[in-house]
């Protein structure tokens, strides 16, 4: 189901900036597998809230660093965060955009922010 | 996580209509849990498309009758469907309003019906 994502390199030097999916090749079913982890939930909710980048070690997060590392993973190739290095400092953004484009309604659904129907 | 669902009894007698969360009990995670199955998925979806209440047997699904029972037991479990005899068959409303209501957004934006965004 996943989309393969290569490594990036860089004149046959690999990257240290993770692979990520395009906007286009974000797909319903693994954003579902991704979000219906409330963990993975939390850190969707804290990046939205906050509206800035936030660092992997600055979550709020009741899991071991190394299972958050797993989820930020499959966050990441589900295309709801972009990750990328400042120094040692892995950061992450949320693909507000591009999740926006690819499942319209979904994020602000998942956030309890759509409006509630009138009636 | 879920609710705890009991069967409803009539003057002693146990009803044939299954147990139904209410409305209020409607609850993101299990919806998740529910949604996160392609072949549940597709239930919504023909529903959804139909625009009328389906019998079990009617539904295209490319599982076993006895998986798709299971697959029915989630999606009302979780809220998404109601579920009723009209004598020997066992028809399923998708409940549209109480989902809107819980989860405003969602059912739109699962079903690729939600706007896409201007800009």
């Amino acid at each position: 189901m996943s989309v393969k994502l290569r490594w990036p390199s860089y004149h046959g030097r690999v990257s240290r900036t993770p692979p990520h999916p395009e906007g286009w090749q974000i797909d319903l079913q693994q954003v579902l597998e991704a979000v219906v982890d409330p963990v993975r939930r939390s850190i969707v909710a804290q990046l939205d809230a906050a509206g800035h980048d936030i660092k992997c070690g600055d979550f709020d997060l009741p899991v071991s660093k190394s299972t958050a590392t797993h989820h930020f993973t499959v966050l990441r190739e589900a295309g709801l965060i972009r990750q990328y290095y400042v120094g040692t400092a892995r950061l992450n953004t949320l693909r507000r955009a591009d999740l926006d484009r690819a499942l319209p309604g979904l994020l602000d659904a998942l956030m309890g922010r759509a409006a509630a129907p009138s009636a």
